[in-house]
């Protein structure tokens, strides 16, 4: 088993596997027999039809694809449900309020790294709610959009494209596939201005436990046109409340859309060290605090970047971490630095022309090198950065999960501190102190988001390897201890460490937590696990 | 009795005046006997000093003053205390807890036109936050602050210039006497790029009803530097919980503050006829949209504008509502138009020179005037609005409340629509034929905030005059109603209509948020009635 269990992980632990004879055959959680989870089955099909419900090996085999460490198995479905209206899934919540079978919702369930549609705790049902994939409105005047959670970036994309509505989206890593509900609701983020999605979304329609259907902000206004335009409405606003947590199903969601400027610049800052890390951030705060750059400024260490593109053996066959002298070596051939440092302008010629030389000065002080379209034209890297800070759409991502082989083994860390250059400097540090440790490479980046720093670590190993699953598991477990210890917690995790991070929280913050979900979801039905909150 | 009584409210109206002699002798809360309250008194005082417990009709006098109708006197409280610190705070939610002795907590308790010190239901104890007011960190890098509930404005303003430190603040109007945190709990807007004070704020310590401190965002985390700076944490966000509530006691809130630009330019805008309303909002929307103007567009009525300066009898002798005539011979005298519309630009001289032209275009092709300070230097009502929109502190809309004498009334009646020009067509025609029917004048802004508009209605009338306070109360009432019923609900209002509003936002949101206060203060001694929430 896995650390830090909780009493219903432990209550878990003795369950037996109930699906036949498959390897991963998952456990039943606590709360429900053999024959009680046959009866949700049953029910299920009545309301979805047998063709939308998955409770065989064979079936469910899609649903336990996870890129995170999972040694224990201890994180597959036992189940998937996939409703197509509202109306399904509330019948569905009453299924499950009745069997006390939880359930596990997934928008398209694309966040690789993060745990895909696997469960923070054994026996759920993933509720899948792919089927329900309409656009339900996008008003081109005040640039707003209502969608379903089964919508995806790419098909909302191609609307605006085919309806000729000069509006852009705001794209996470592998957009495509993945869905500005399902991103939203786990605070994703992207590249563009817009980029702090919880920021831009306004307006919610939350199927509760109990069934009942609650809109956020204006939407329950009789006759409102303002759903999409006010976030607040009056009385406390709910909408943080249905992010990183299992209060309810998001059935529907309303988000901001950019207008698409009359010009857009992208840029490139090259630093040629590791140790520039620090000098970055300085340079780039003021810029960015002071909306001199209206977006996120993305700081891509070269082996994050290396491991995009290219396999790990390619570019070192030494024992341990790769050192920074082959990243340094492949870099230069590919025409980046150790840290290449992404932003851009956006507006018109003349607006953009009056900010540039401010930017360049500034940089140019701290010994970057600022680089555009004209000095990096057919890099793929630049070219990828370009695409996705005017909301273009890129699947390149994807090939950091081949850095090791085709075991695909991917898992975020993001640990989150002030944006001040000595953070990143002891960041920068203890991640790679860990991870060499345990033989991993440091493939991170920062985000300076407004006044804070993401640093995202991808942990890349091998999944297919065993050995290096648990050795990926306890590597990460040590980041988020560790990291933990000096003020450094996490935004995001996967659903392996979901109650550690918690943890770190403190516990006035769980018990809050443990209130509200006891008071809104009895029979917590709902997720348990999701954040930590059972 | 007012219109909208819950059950609460019913048992209370029996209840008898137990402060002696006075006219306004409150009535005790139905959870309490006279005996109870006046342990819970003595108690208090044991905790806070003598000095800072106020039950006596003398004593608590200035807490009873309010410019809202309250022809019925039922939101005078029955006490005040003030606390100076956090752990008084605990100990005064311990003793209300024991005595079922509901405390409507405030800041300052300033918010003229919302209610001021006065409760939602009878028989409440305000618990005034005032002497705790430390500025307890300014970070000049980041553009962040840490404070506690009683710090002013004004005092924040004081100490960045007492420190030369070159960020700006964001204020609402009378912002000098006004508390950034209590204005940013109900809601509050401003006029520079930061006017959404909600969106701006970083992190609250709040004391819950069982006493515990909930650290929100990063706040919970030991050793981290990132409370100011990162805004959303780990799990479910809960600072819009603590918002137009009662589900705690804030007692530290962080803020971000802009950095002072090197340049900066007001403009205003103006339209010769009422009926321009409309063709404003089609021609402000896309520039606000598109972020080419960052600030609030402030639409100005010029009543609105002339109430500020002026009282009624200078301007109008007739029956009934002021004349558009009227208005409009009174506004030209002063360079003014029927809608004068307030923007800024903000960054290099050169960044405003290249989006001047844009802008100016834009309106051009409306039929508006674009003026600046060349032409407007000197002119009171330019003055004022350039002063907001640099976070410069002002009192002069205090001069509303005097528009029709001394008797000092004032209700803000605030519905929401989306920012088209069709909804202020309508809104504005509703307004007026409302209004008109109890002989009250269309003194009126509408905010484009973003992508909505907040029109903002100063109700001003005479509270020196009983029949006048009822017949405004009645009149802000059925403006509610009416609006309501087009679908426009408001985003604020003042303690008299709140029941009435929350009821707009139907059922569902009723009862979850009925659902929350139950499972967080159990004995519901946090200001019952606030937002509707009982």
């Amino acid at each position: 088993m896995s650390f830090n269990l909780d009493r219903r992980e432990v209550l878990t632990a003795g369950a037996i596997g109930v699906l036949g004879t498959g390897v991963q055959a998952a456990r039943l959680a606590p709360s429900i027999s053999k024959a009680g989870f046959a009866a949700v089955v049953k029910a299920m099909q009545a309301v979805v039809g047998a063709d939308w419900v998955f409770a065989d090996p064979d079936s469910l085999h899609p649903y336990t694809k996870s890129y995170v460490p999972d040694p224990h198995h201890a994180h597959a479905p036992v189940g998937a449900v996939c409703p197509e209206t509202v109306e399904q899934v509330q019948a569905l919540l009453k299924i499950a309020n009745q069997y006390k079978q939880p359930l596990w919702p997934v928008s398209t369930g694309k966040n690789m790294g993060y745990g895909m549609t696997t469960a923070a705790t054994p026996g759920q049902m993933i509720l899948d709610l792919k089927r329900m994939n309409r656009i339900l409105e996008v008003d081109p005047d005040l640039g707003t959009a209502l969608i379903e959670p089964g919508v995806t970036y790419q098909q909302l994309s191609d609307y605006l494209a085919e309806n000729n509505i000069p509006l852009w989206i705001d794209v996470p890593t592998i957009g495509p596939i993945a869905s500005p509900v399902g991103n939203t609701l786990d605070r994703g983020v992207g590249y563009t201005p817009y980029g702090d999605h919880l920021t831009f979304q306004c307006g919610m329609e939350v199927v509760l436990p109990n069934g009942e259907i609650l809109r956020t902000g204006m939407g329950s206004i009789k006759g409102t046109n303002a759903w999409q335009a006010f976030k607040y409405g009056y009385g406390p606003v709910h909408d943080g409340l249905f992010t990183q947590s299992n209060f309810g199903v998001v059935t529907k969601m309303g988000l901001w859309l950019m207008p698409k400027p009359p010009a857009y610049k992208p840029f490139m800052i090259r630093h040629p060290e590791m140790g520039d890390v620090g000098k970055i951030v300085e340079t780039m705060r003021p810029l960015r605090v002071a909306s001199l750059i209206p977006n996120v400024n993305l700081m891509m260490s070269a082996a994050y970047q290396l491991a995009m593109f290219n396999r790990r053996s390619d570019v070192w066959s030494g024992e341990g971490s790769i050192s920074d002298e082959a990243v340094k070596k492949a870099a230069k051939a590919n025409g980046l630095g150790m840290w290449n440092t992404y932003f851009a302008l956006y507006g018109t010629e003349q607006s953009i022309a009056a900010i540039e030389p401010i930017v360049r000065g500034a940089i140019g002080a701290s010994g970057g090198e600022v680089l555009t379209e004209a000095e990096m034209s057919g890099n793929p890297w630049f070219h990828h950065h370009a695409t996705l800070m005017r909301g273009g759409l890129s699947l390149e991502e994807i090939g950091l999960v081949r850095w090791k082989g085709n075991g695909g083994g991917l898992a975020w860390f993001a640990p989150v501190a002030a944006a001040k250059g000595s953070e990143t400097v002891g960041q920068t540090a203890l991640a790679k102190e860990i991870l060499g440790k345990y033989g991993f490479d440091y493939t991170a980046a920062y985000a300076i988001g407004w006044r804070e720093l993401h640093h995202i670590i991808a942990l890349l190993y091998d999944k297919s390897d065993p050995a290096e699953e648990l050795k990926a598991d306890q590597c990460y477990r040590e980041m988020v201890v560790r990291f933990g210890e000096k003020g450094w917690a996490s935004y995001r995790t996967g659903v392996p460490s979901m109650a550690l991070v918690s943890q770190q929280y403190g516990q006035v913050n769980r018990d809050f937590n443990k209130t509200l979900k006891h008071a809104i979801d009895p029979n917590h039905i709902i997720a348990p696990g999701k954040s930590g909150i059972v």
